[in-house]
């Protein structure tokens, strides 16, 4: 048994992380290369077809840029819009346990890798992390799938497994993209989960270490040596041990302070411009049915503004993010340039200032403000693209700003022989900056491996701690905004130290009028309570309707199936009517513009709690299979007389206690709605009743969570007005 | 509402956090600048000492080693002994939700910081982690408690805040030993938590890099430059960025090969001597009651042991951890002295040279096999240690040796330019050894951290996987081994890939000889029930006996009163019986040696699902209040008649709705052990009743969990025997 549990143990633990991490690595290593490629051919071509005419260069470089952004687009638009934009937000919405159809696909991950590669080798300015993250999440869910189908007598066992699997990939997705092994994993948990096995995660660590030793490797043998140092994503520092004095930490905690707003700022300004393209009707008149189109004039325009002998000249516009970056966080200072050793060599000032010979403060300052401006709206365009790289590199020029300034007011340091590094701001404008747009602290470890100095740790911890709190207080994350404009069913967060979700109880924002079924109800009753909610998945069950004591609660499935036998002329008025309704009202309050890619509500996800085999779709295999099926089998329909039929609607509902599921989840009375949210969240729950004293008094959805929370950072928490019937059509809305 | 908002914000969630990384800070400065002082202290009497007479400074060493740790001891006596040991499994223990008495307690507190800086200013073997992970705990508990005193109308909300806080100061903790923030906040989190909170941890993220300040300030201003490098526990390395080539990545995987199963022969060790001390008969005859008198002798042989001019000579007996550590890990080769550049400098290798002239490697082996086979012996002792500084020196220690004996084969390294440094592979081997003896990852990046350099990450990855994943598949880790042999109530973690917790099910350890009421029990029945099992605290209630259709569960407590509203008489015969049960024969099966320090479970520690109020303790103000309370106004006891009582005693048990808890957890027939295991650890759950298509078939309790798992590492999971009546008597045990 023992030499089993080590064979178990080798194959599935090690071998399929490993694989998991090998193969994103070796993808990621392609897609790095093929990048490169086309940013090379772009300039080749650019200064070639310059020397023949001055126009003929403008005319080749923005026809290649809008060509291959529209080459991304179409590949998008062919292979399925599910490769469209970040991935993380949709990840994230499927690790807490929604199914979305076609987003873990391979035809996404193929459509994902071609466009990010030719949107990236266009020059747009847009990041590899989210399309990384999810095309780690694919990789991971197709080597699941593959393995499952090779599991047999429980040695390939699967509880659970898939989603461990898919946090995984997202770490490995971002370990690829930093060569940050520890960072990434952190990133992962941070980015995608709520609540997190901490027995699972050396798995993680595990994968990230593998994609590592590929990154190693590549670069010794497989990677031609001119772009091996882009490849790595690796932008090595050079600051001395005491990089910074205590003097400073103020201007960190400035820094903090600033990009904290400023982070706010990008994501409600994010938030904004995609509202607008949901909602503005002149917008929608014109691109309304062609996201391409607009996606394609938007990268002409860029092209147009990046022009290198144009306005680019102004903002550096033929570098790629890589190279900006590089400059950024350079161990010097640009505006002592041949003034002392610290000062930037002159090639690299000379990037910096344009031809007009603009101070490169100024030219810094374009470049930050023209990203800021043009970021948000290059990320929500129909091609693949991430948040996260161009958010480090305008953190990384404001804080290069702000340390070039404050190296013009002390020239000489504090100290003797201390001196202000304008690189170090650099490194933590950027992680300030990142961390507060998306909400996360792994940033500071995927800094310092990504800058290979742990020496700005300090600086960098202070900023973002303070940059992540300003932030987190005034908006969501860029992910959980962009999963509220998509209208994703998923919980988001709660803001910190909101005073209101502890002091509103349950009990103000359930619904407390509640469609129940007691032991006295009649066919008739049943029949009426049916069809009037053809939007429930279940029935609480009480005792009477004085006592109102929870018993448990019934499919409806099961209350369907009764009426069905009982008065078999109505054999399929209610799933018919159920269609009807589903489709046409209830949809639309759910999605709001969002594609229609939901699907049932997962049962083995990341929910936690042993669902009733009861309200599952178990088909043959479910324990009511024996009740609901065997109706297939009496195949003469039962035919009865008027009086029959009257008889029988006046007469009890015979509920077997077979089909009641005794143990619904229960809330009591006075729960504060942060506790609510923290089980809601935690064990991905749908819907729960309320009682007191054992008395049903409402019920609970995950809609109505969604609705009071909707404004918290505005207004905090508001109870959403009463409505008269539903009470859990979340459930169903998504189930149809 | 904003601004309230924003006070509460920044003082509940900033002001708190800062508190405490800031107050732990301190007290480690003191700590540490106490214990210099005493080793300087040690050194300097000994060499006056020595200069007077050789036997003199024999005597001296000695006393001053023994005294010392005597006092520490008594010190714990004095105080409480719940400052013994390390205090990571009993923090452990108390976040998983259970409640030890005195344990973060500012007595203990006390305790535990006179006690360690006296014993480690002896100079014995131990490390300061441990005990300052239970220091940052108890100072976040007495934080909580100062604040909660002051919290009014929910302006200080306090909803699973004391667990959080107790998470968040075992970072600080570990902060604190190691001047690693990144690494600190994942050590506390893998050392203590099972699932983890991503959206609190960002307190931890700030406390800690409070403390980070607070050393940098501390640094600076107060602590006197001569001690100034040890107070930081910073030991900065200065590897080359190219530390390593592909080629030796194999070397690497046997170093983590090897610390892998001495990892796990340390944690065996360890157990071993644990066991011994408490069972053998001799050693408890002599030592039994006496826990000092042990401490002293070993402090003493220790103290002869390491004489610096007797034994002591061969494997440097002078010299403190913190010396060491830096030895092994500096940037050069013992054995290429006088050779090339890479020797190290002669005063390093004199250190490392007994007067005897042995080889260096020598007294390096000599060193690695006394410490080994010494210091699971001393962290056992009466006196606050930790047990990770040690490993981390034993691991450093070995991984040297292996890399000296690799620079000695391969003196011009692999390829041109390139050089073998066995300062780096004693930083893989420190980090593999404690990373194995642990089973934390996170010591990866502590490592990184506390040598300053990242060049070093994936060589310390790639062994670390290793020695973990081969430590963690033979072995538990050293903190839930001393909770296994200390008998807490904890539910330990399951070994990666163990096929049985995925074949066994849980019909099969669940107890199938239940006892339950039915609608149809008499007040008869019900007393012979409960008469027979005074252990249990709740009861499942059924429909009837045939269809066993589970309904709820109805508390002990509740059935007592009925049944002494209907026989005054009877008035206290069960609450005594109670007592009488669980004091004598309860108890012991649960304890096996503990000190009776276990009560009751607390409700709102990590239990995150609502606990039923039925089945709480809460006094006056519980739902069953009326009922339970109500009983102390009517004065007169009620008397019947014999006729009366029979008839009484023969109706059927009237039980009120209100009275039964209609949702007791429930599990499916058919889980598996592995899902059992998840959900009892995730939802701190005591007990479960295992139900077939809602009919009531058994009941689960940790106590059977833990009983099937017992033999996890060397026999695979068994399912326990079926005992005939006690079904949940572990939350009993746990609440007398």
């Amino acid at each position: 048994r023992q030499y089993k549990n080590l064979m178990h143990f080798l194959v599935e633990d090690w071998f399929i992380s490993a694989m998991l991490g090998i193969i994103t690595a070796i993808l990621s290593i392609s897609i790095d290369v093929g990048i490169e490629l086309l940013i090379h051919l772009r300039n080749h071509l650019f200064e070639i077809s310059k020397s023949y005419h001055e126009s003929m260069g403008f005319v080749v470089w923005v026809s290649y840029i809008t060509f291959f952004v529209w080459a991304s687009a179409i590949i998008c638009y062919a292979f399925g819009k599910q490769a469209v934009g970040s991935g993380i937000p949709e990840v994230k919405v499927i690790i807490h346990g929604f199914k979305m159809k076609n987003y873990l696909s391979l035809k996404t991950l193929i459509a994902k890798v071609l466009g990010l590669t030719l949107a990236m080798g266009s020059g747009l300015p847009i990041g590899k992390e989210g399309p990384f993250v999810h095309i780690g999440a694919i990789v991971a869910s197709l080597l699941n799938k593959a393995t499952s189908a090779c599991r047999f007598n429980s040695f390939f066992s699967n509880e659970g497994r898939s989603m461990e699997m898919l946090s995984i990939g997202c770490a490995v997705g971002i370990a690829c993209t930093f060569s940050a092994p520890m960072g990434a994993v952190l990133y992962g948990i941070e980015s995608t989960s709520k609540y997190f096995a901490v027995k699972n995660y050396w798995r993680s660590f595990f994968a990230t270490t593998c994609s590592a030793l590929i990154f190693r490797f590549a670069l010794l043998f497989f990677v031609p040596p001119h772009i091996a140092g882009t490849i790595m994503a690796y932008y090595q520092t050079n600051f001395p041990n005491e990089v910074f004095v205590i003097e400073e930490i103020g201007f960190f905690v400035l820094l903090g302070v600033a990009f904290g707003l400023l982070g706010a700022l990008f994501v409600y300004y994010h938030r904004r411009i995609s509202l607008f393209k949901k909602r503005n009707r002149a917008f929608k008149s014109v691109f309304g049915n062609s996201p391409i189109s607009f996606t394609v004039i938007c990268a002409a325009l860029f092209a147009v503004l990046a022009f290198p002998d144009g306005f680019g000249t102004f903002f550096a516009g033929k570098m790629t993010f890589h190279e900006t970056l590089v400059d950024f966080i350079a161990n010097c200072t640009f505006t002592m340039s041949n003034v002392s050793n610290n000062g930037c060599p002159p090639e690299l000032v000379e990037r910096w200032t344009s031809i007009n010979g603009f101070h490169p403060l100024m030219t810094l300052s374009l470049y930050f403000t023209i990203y800021f401006l043009l970021v948000p709206i290059c990320i929500g365009l129909f091609i693949p693209s991430g948040i996260f790289v161009p958010c480090f590199v305008i953190g990384a020029c404001g804080g290069r700003i702000a340390g070039e300034l404050i190296a013009m007011i002390y020239p000489d340091g504090f100290h003797d022989e201390t001196f202000i590094y304008p690189g170090l701001y650099a490194v933590v404008g950027a992680a300030a900056f990142t961390g507060s747009v998306t909400h996360s602290l792994s940033i500071a470890l995927i800094v310092c491996e990504t800058t290979g100095q742990l020496c700005a740790l300090l600086p960098v911890l202070i900023s973002l701690m303070i940059s992540n709190a300003i932030c987190s207080f005034l908006q969501p994350s860029i992910y959980e905004s962009i999963i509220k404009t998509n209208g994703y069913p998923y919980l988001a967060d709660l803001p910190p130290s909101r005073i209101s979700v502890h002091q509103m109880k349950i009990e103000q924002i359930m619904i407390k009028d509640i469609v129940y079924i007691t032991r006295d109800t009649t066919y008739w009753e049943l029949r009426e309570i049916l069809l009037q909610t053809p939007n429930l998945r279940s029935y609480p069950f009480v005792t009477d309707k004085t006592s109102m004591t929870l018993l448990g609660s019934v499919a409806r499935k099961y209350l369907v199936y009764l009426i069905q036998q009982k008065l078999g002329s109505e054999a399929d008025m209610f799933a018919q009517r159920r269609n009807d309704q589903t489709s046409s009202e209830l949809f639309i309050s759910l999605r709001q513009g969002s594609q229609p890619m939901l699907t049932d509500r997962s049962i083995s996800g990341s929910t936690l709690l042993p669902q009733s085999l009861l309200h599952d779709d178990q088909g043959e295999n479910g324990p009511l299979a024996s009740l609901l099926y065997s109706q297939n089998e009496d195949t003469t329909p039962i035919v009865h007389s008027m009086a029959q039929k009257v008889e029988l609607l006046s007469s009890k509902v015979d509920l077997i206690e077979v089909a009641i599921d005794p143990a619904p989840f229960q809330l009591v009375r006075g729960t504060s709605l942060y506790k609510v949210h923290t089980l809601f969240s935690l064990l991905a729950l749908n819907h729960a009743y309320v009682t007191e004293k054992g008395r049903l008094v409402g019920v609970v959805s995950v809609k109505e969570l969604r609705e009071t929370l909707n404004n918290i950072y505005s207004r905090g928490a508001v109870a959403p007005r009463q409505r008269v019937r539903p009470i859990n059509d979340e459930e169903n809305a998504l189930s149809s």
